[in-house]
């Protein structure tokens, strides 16, 4: 796979053309229908098809970025961290939530270690790009080191280009980490400046007094290391996640070659949020996924002003969030290109058109 | 095709049993991811299993019921009364919005002339089923006679009951009938008992003088003919459309031969309205697909006790919002059918599962 540095995807991100989309926009105008009345479907497609020039998904992908968090020994997850390599097995197996919601919408799905605490061995639908066997606890220091967090993005954006020459021009992304919603609240209270408890929320399911104290960690990460909301490098660094970074940069690398790219729910937007601060067009390229229940997620979104496409009230992640979204898009698609315009229909238009 | 009196069917419906669904939910537990975290995939999952006693869906057919309406000689819509036969010719060519997003899903189209003002010759995806060739203006007397109400939901439970016959596992409803969001509007005002500039906005693209104008008619409509809140088919027959009078029969239908229907936009939830207020249990066979642009929609699923799946701002009609529901429904069953249990993944369970 071919490398692209941070700083060079960075330099080729461009906006999304204003005039193509308006030229989308006024084809769909001649549809058959009210105007505008595919609402959101409307604003999918021109999006898509702005961004490849294609008016069909030829491949799409979903990564599932997978790493362990040594927060996790300040006990913010009900779940124990052995879980994590078990669910990467899981989908490589094609047994997890993932596995089967792409599989309804026809989308490989990749898991890429970035840093998982266990050893894979090479395995068909498994990548291993492993940063460290996980990072180190914000509480005590720093996740990761700042080099560490450039090649988490730099692996992401290998995975863009990866994407661009294998011909997917859909991307999505997901996550696997136990305990990823702690430094995904972290990051996002980082870079909003909002209070820890405003976007701290109960991950896989913790109690009252589990989440008062996961907040308290949140707040003790932050207070020591005091990430620099103007540096997201050093933010990802700083209270971050290895899969997080991975996802930040998969999103840089979709933006800089040009392939749409949906963000899942409340950790892939915590790195979506990470790209998004990086370079203001960034945001061009995003597809929101979801609504999660995860009280922050709506913060992160707000700030990458992207709205969420779906609010079936889900908090699994791996991606899942990702898959349903990606349905609704080749959906807007089929709209696009199957509506017979006005004439072709010999329909009679609206006075109001 | 089988006759089924709307007596007979109302006779049918049972409640969704408690005990399966519970049954299903415990199922979905055991299932490798945190404790309801595929939210209200769940939900669809579990109702359409409890339903249908299958983990797949057979066939999916959409039916876009037809019909015309004498009010629309009040000048309550953008678009004029021809466009209702056009658009008819379009689903049966296949270049409307709604047979894009069926072809998206594999839903079959089939429109329903309940009652246009057009003589349609026998064509493969139409069925003539017309009662009159359009309702009568309801400002100057009842849209049809009570018969002609009964006519119309023993219609739709016909096509139930066919479906039934033909392995249809799926069904959903659509409509289409220049000027029909002004009796949706009205059978919603007199049966939730708002007033009507509550339950009254724009339809397929009015200005707000022609806004103004047709919620006046509506008020005039329902001061004139009275419709008595307690005789769904009383509320039917006063103000309300052959079209939306079929769509009620189909779900009245569905809930008595258990089939899951997916009821699109406004218009099919007046329709689903008649058919929830005739029978307590109609509602558990429902699924919301979508929450309309339309202001008096969120009040006609409030009062059916049914969350739309989707809210992507939409206003067209025909069955699109309810093509795109049918693929979550599908998507609901991917994942259940498809994730392994902690045990046969080999995954720890979480402390607080």
């Amino acid at each position: 796979m071919q490398q692209m540095t941070l700083h060079t995807a960075l330099d080729k991100i461009k906006g999304v053309s204003a005039v193509k989309l308006a030229e989308i926009q006024a084809q769909i105008n001649c549809q058959c229908k009210p105007k505008g009345s595919l609402g959101r479907l409307e604003e999918f497609a021109r999006r898509y098809v702005a961004i490849t020039g294609q008016d069909t998904v030829e491949k799409k992908v979903i990564f599932t970025f997978a790493g362990d968090h040594g927060v996790v020994e300040e006990g913010i997850s009900a779940f124990p961290k052995e879980v994590t390599p078990q669910m990467v097995y899981t989908f490589i197996d094609g047994g997890a939530g993932i596995n089967a919601l792409a599989r309804q919408v026809g989308a490989e799905v990749i898991a890429v270690d970035m840093g998982v605490d266990h050893e894979f061995k090479p395995l068909s639908g498994l990548m291993i790009k492993k940063v460290a066997p996980g990072t180190a606890n914000f509480t005590r220091g720093p996740a990761m080191t700042r080099p560490q967090a450039i090649q988490c993005l730099e692996t992401g954006i290998e995975l863009a280009v990866f994407c661009k020459e294998a011909g997917v021009t859909l991307v999505g992304t997901g996550d696997m980490g136990i305990g990823n919603t702690t430094p995904s609240a972290a990051i996002v209270a980082a870079i909003t400046g909002l209070p820890a408890g405003k976007v701290t929320h109960r991950g896989t399911g913790i109690n009252d007094e589990m989440l008062e104290h996961k907040i308290a960690v949140i707040e003790k990460g932050l207070a020591l290391n005091q990430p620099d909301a103007n540096d997201p490098v050093d933010v990802l660094a700083k209270v971050g996640g290895f899969e997080i970074g991975g996802i930040a940069g998969l999103v840089i690398g979709c933006a800089a070659v040009g392939i749409p790219v949906v963000v899942d729910g409340f950790i892939s937007s915590a790195g979506a949020l990470i790209a998004s601060e990086l370079h203001i067009h960034v945001r061009d390229y995003i597809f929101a996924a979801h609504k999660s229940v995860e009280i922050g997620h709506s913060h992160a979104l707000e700030r990458i002003k992207q709205k969420p496409m779906l609010d079936l009230e889900m908090r699994l992640g791996e991606g899942t969030g990702a898959a349903l979204a990606m349905g609704l898009i080749e959906a807007s698609l089929s709209a696009y290109r199957g509506i017979k315009t006005f004439d072709q229909a010999g329909v009679t238009k609206g006075g109001h058109q």
